[in-house]
């Protein structure tokens, strides 16, 4: 249990570093084959693919870094669920500096011995 | 498998009844003594009671039905993943009924041997 947290933790080190990167493809490659993204204001996405590009989108339309913070995980075998928290630096061009927070809820699986976000579904505090 | 599918398919139909009888009781009895509830526009929610009264001012608000399909379950002992598509139907006092689309993620957990949910999330798909 701490160390599938553990190993979690270390995914999420490697989500944020990507983000300031602005390096979609490596976001992307964090998350499983098979992935389902559930972002609010878009339909549900399928497949790695779809999640770089996504990811791209939002880094080009100014998300600059994403802060995540784990309140909990759960895990039974190669399944595990983190409950987390997470702050949106957003910086359209040239534009001021904003935070956006919101919680998020991250289905991770065990693939070929890495856990990679399986099912990523968020949504923001405020209205 | 099949078999966790048809009892979160059976739970989820008791939740579209409560929801109905507009019994927050009810639907909270379906979650998790140490529920977290994370719902869009609001802050992150812990326990029974609270899902009691989140429900109970959805419905004082306009929240008439839920209607829930499933579209995927994936399952590892006792923790289980479901995604979902809802549509929920609103009619606020005396005005015209409209419709809510979007997607959800529940993790589910099998306590004292019936299924419940866990962790609940959702979003809608328009912005």
């Amino acid at each position: 249990m701490e160390n599938v947290r553990n190993l979690i933790a270390s995914a999420n080190q490697n989500f944020m570093d990507a983000f300031k990167r602005a390096d979609a493809a490596g976001l992307a490659a964090l998350y499983t084959d098979d992935t389902r993204l559930l972002p609010p204001g878009f339909p549900m996405m399928s497949g790695r693919e779809a999640v770089q590009s996504f990811w791209q989108s939002a880094m080009d339309t100014g998300i600059k870094a994403a802060r995540l913070e784990t309140v909990e995980v759960e895990s039974e075998g190669n399944l595990a669920s983190e409950i987390g928290r997470f702050v949106l630096t957003v910086q359209p061009h040239g534009g001021e500096s904003t935070e956006m927070t919101g919680k998020y809820l991250v289905v991770w699986k065990k693939q070929d011995g890495a856990w990679k976000l399986h099912i990523d579904i968020w949504n923001t505090d405020a209205a």
